[in-house]
């Protein structure tokens, strides 16, 4: 019988959103057995969500160290192969650095660190060890953003103009706005959180999105922040220009204070020919669009799509999927590369989609503090 | 540790659709441990499947009787304690009556059986057990399906004037205008799909989900049906007129030769003072529409929604879920059944679902042979 | 100088939904000027009328008779040419036959009489005469419908295996449900509408635009009717079975119960290779759907469209066009045949789809009463 | 009778878009006669378009000079009242002035001049004749654009936080990159289009629309621009960053080679409550987003719309209007204007609309020249 992967987990405990999503998208693939973990800080609680999920007690760990230590010592055909790191951001880098030094594989939420040289170190480790890393920018999972990049790439957009990202949320409202008592949340403060509220939350997916499925890189990005209100010291709305390596315009707009909105992850890729149009919370539609033709929608399980479309979608045509088969496909792919299968072009997003995320949002940050001029990345 | 609970299948084998979905949906839920089951008239590939899916091959079995026989002599806590049929439908009532006869809880596929008397044996023998019999109308899962249900008993709608649902998909088209040699398809043989192949596969989730949805129950049908071709001895498209309870107007459409549909189940219940609309594409969208205030969008995943709705969606707002997750709300209601929690109101489709639907199936047939005439139900 | 057909008016006064849109209709084409006519029984009302809408005073007229008598005794250049008829139903008949018998020429409201007889007689009369004879069926002036047919025509979906069409409105919820004091409203007595409400209102909108836009004709109707409360004694809500000459299955409902609902014409015509949609609250999107390739969107003013289409929208892509210009899209098209010009196929509804909708009303309301039967057209 | 208003134009001429536009929707409110103008600087041709759209050739200027001293030495009642003005944006200046001084009302095309002083000299013009200046702001004509402004003034929003307009469109494409012949469009040169291509164009639109819907106005931009291919001197792609009087972020972003797009307008106000979202494209929704209850979509022709939707829209709800009615809703306000009846707050977009577009366009080009700096309006 082909063994699952000995998967463990850093955070996810009581109240955590990612990592309950971070474990189903595991189980989803039935790659991976999910062995043990530090799921909090709090011992008891994380002894709590270990039995809610049916996850031998003895495996949960009071601390990394403890984890690491302990797993080493057990028989290699027991131990802990793969660990995935849901904490609050400031944690990321020291967490990763150790796993990967002692030889675990890495699945990471972004944004990967909270500064560019933490990000190049964890690079460095990873070029070193051969460890797979899987940086979970989640919406690269999508089969319709696999199938947008492997539509650029067949040139049927022509020249690219212009790429246009955004994220809108509107959940920081009610706690900005409602009392000074929510704002123990990590993400506003830049030791938890890094150099960036907004744009280190959310703007990052919106970027990653851009260079993933357009295939350009940005050059140079100048950025407005706004904090919005005077109690919060980093920015919950941001505009950022870029500038691609093509020299067309690029732009990122991200919010965390947009009432109403909820997910609101939109990209287009403007060409001469034919554009390109994918909105996050309709995510089994891809818009084609040309002056030329009827507009063409792309829909996940046909025939017509490409090979990374196609191994993307679990389901026939018109069965929707969504966020949970999105991070499946990731989690598919680092099992895959764990296990040294080859895998397809842009199926897994690693630490260089990490290290030019903290690129971006330190650039955007410091071309704010400049007083809005071009930083280069 | 709070244990799993131990879930065999019937059927699911290579090539199967639906068994995949009753496993992963399984999974989701983490209330399952997958323990065997008969995925196959042919043995080495059921053993196949079980490899790859990380199942232990020594509980595999060659067939029913075989796995009963086996299960019933391990010790009670390892002893699998609830089974998936997922089987072509001839097999549902054997394989049902069987499992609960010999105490096992089912979790069976629609349409439950191929006759009515078959569905009445069915809710006989659960009745009696006590077991838990979950039929897997999938819909009945969807988080804004079950706040459509809530909705319209508080009375918003006013008096209920129409209901309307249809169901089109269009995947049949090449294997009837392809050739003979796909006709091997077990849905177009009245032998192993039943009086119906339309009406039995997709028609009857329509006619499901507008008595679930409108708290209506149906009265009598007049079908009109059409085999397409002359080569298929089965419904291929029908329309099937209702009347309802309250002596409103009621329609169910279904097709499986509308080309380019791919799983369009659409349901709307239009009141005197407001209506309620739904989409299978797009299940996270709920429109209530009145002519006095402008038209309310619901959306999963918010305070607004009832609590069965809530509990039905697992992300934050603007996450997609899907089918997968509808499906994995049925398992999970399951499990809760099983364990002798409390359900709520909706939460589980049963045997009643059953035996209504093979009443609208073999009316709706009934109407067409007798040449279009009303059938009470 | 180009000159501009003289126009008369027989309805449209104050209050009148239709009238106004007939005018501004005509102006828009600039083919025609209004000058006069008999906007009501009320001699008054009908000067206001005249007055606000900017129209010689001395050219309205107290009845039918006077009209024709005085216009015919004017000059051949000044006389008024043709008529619009946008009075209640029960007098388009009439109307129409004297206009007829007299030389104008009639662009007329649907249902275009009250029974199929008077429809067999126009229809002789315009054979004769060889007058110009306009039904406004609205739809078939969007552009978005004549692309529909066209590609109909092109074969591209393959073997037409079904066809839909509904219509759905909610205003008269409130006249019913309110009170008996509004149901004075013409439209539910059977005197002045004819033998049916929704069905004459808008179900033969929604036949007429199954003729039209699939080129099938309709062999026989089956119709269930619901006049929802006691005190109405005409069809408020229906649904009609269809059988198309093709052998498929047709199916037209239609409400005006539906709480919410605007006006909400659709229709798909669903072939063995691929299918369209269309919507009326959504004109300038037709959706062509296949298994084989992403769906494709039509939209107005572009290249590749019919010549049908496109001399049937006005403005570059991407600047909505409706109701009002398909209405323009029909009276310029009687103003071509008016001049003798030379018509596009399917570009004036006419007496031939006044006698087909009276067809289908006449069958669908005996189907009704003889308890549902089957009834030719 | 009422007389209508005796109108003229300048421009329009064959081959114009804006033109025929104009004089459609003149003619839909009947609130004018259109009596001549100076359509073409071919005298011949601009005949032609007389004789087609019925136009007295008598009244055909070979120049606005001779037009305005024929039309005075006319006895006041047959007098040329108002005139609109639809030529390449360089000559609206003169001639609006020309006008304006004797004594014509004027219905302008935008951009209202080339020039900020000379957008400001109007200004003095229209304060010191007290004629009626109508800037055609054409999105400022639809009932759900209107609405939006109303229902921002209600507070509904809460604070605002964010104001982002986007107004893309790809016609430019075939004609920058199929070749130099089609570089004489009038557009590309600054002699004609003043300083700006594509914010000129319709940049400028989208600027207009957030100070119109927001209540809100910008204090200092900061743009990017893309000249696309080097023959072409003027932007054709930009974004602008804004910021607010309340200190919030705002954004326009416009395209004139974004292939595929046709008129894709877009608003989105969001706040600390609520946000509003409208597209141009499908102008009868109007959504209402936010956290707290089920999102809201507004329609034209419902009783909970404001005053100033409901006289917008001419037509039941569910029919749909589009961009001739806005236009016409314009035409109908200076009409009102004109004979000093009494208009509702953001019925008649006007001369300080323009003034204020001019300072969009000028600050943003100075912004780019200066290396994307800040420049205030």
């Amino acid at each position: 019988m082909n063994k699952r992967i000995k998967l463990g987990m850093i955070g996810g405990g009581p109240g955590s959103f990612i990592g309950p999503v971070h474990r189903k998208a595991a189980r989803m693939t039935n790659d991976y057995e999910f062995v043990g973990g530090v799921f909090s800080a709090d011992f008891e609680k994380a002894k709590q969500v270990a039995d809610s999920d049916h996850i031998d007690v003895n495996r949960i760990y009071p601390d990394l160290n403890t984890m690491i230590r302990t797993e080493l010592a057990l028989p290699a055909e027991e131990r802990m192969q793969a660990v995935s790191i849901v904490t609050p951001n400031y944690i990321h880098f020291e967490a990763a650095q150790k796993l990967l030094m002692n030889g675990f594989h890495v699945i990471c939420d972004k944004p990967v660190t909270t500064t560019v040289p933490e990000a190049l170190e964890l690079k460095r480790l990873v070029d070193e060890t051969g460890l797979t890393f899987c940086l979970t920018h989640t919406y690269l999972g999508y089969p319709m953003v696999r199938q947008m990049r492997e539509l650029v790439k067949t040139g049927v957009l022509g020249e690219i103009q212009r790429v246009d990202a955004q994220y809108y949320q509107g959940w920081v409202n009610p706690l900005i706005h409602g009392g000074e008592s929510h704002l123990s949340a990590w993400r506003f403060d830049s030791k938890y959180a890094g150099a960036s509220s907004c744009l280190g939350d959310i703007g990052v997916h919106a970027f990653n999105l851009i260079e993933y499925a357009s295939g350009l890189k940005c050059t140079q990005v100048l950025a407005d922040m706004n904090h919005v209100v005077n109690h919060v010291d980093l920015d919950l709305d941001a505009t950022v220009l870029l500038r691609m390596d093509n020299n067309c315009l690029g732009l990122v707009r991200a919010s965390q204070v947009a009432a109403g909105e909820e997910n609101d992850l939109k990209i287009g890729i403007y060409g001469s020919k034919a554009s390109l149009k994918w909105d996050q919370e309709n995510p089994n539609y891809l818009y084609l669009i040309s002056d030329d033709e009827p507009n063409k929608v792309y829909r996940p399980a046909h025939a017509y799509n490409t090979e990374i479309a196609a191994i993307s979608s679990g389901l026939p045509c018109g069965h929707p999927e969504g966020l949970h088969e999105a991070f499946a496909n990731l989690y598919a792919a680092s099992a895959k590369s764990i296990r040294g299968e080859e895998l397809k072009d842009g199926e897994l997003p690693g630490i260089v989609d990490g290290v030019r995320g903290m690129q971006f949002i330190e650039g955007a940050v410091n071309s704010f503090k400049k007083g809005n001029t071009w930083v280069k990345l």
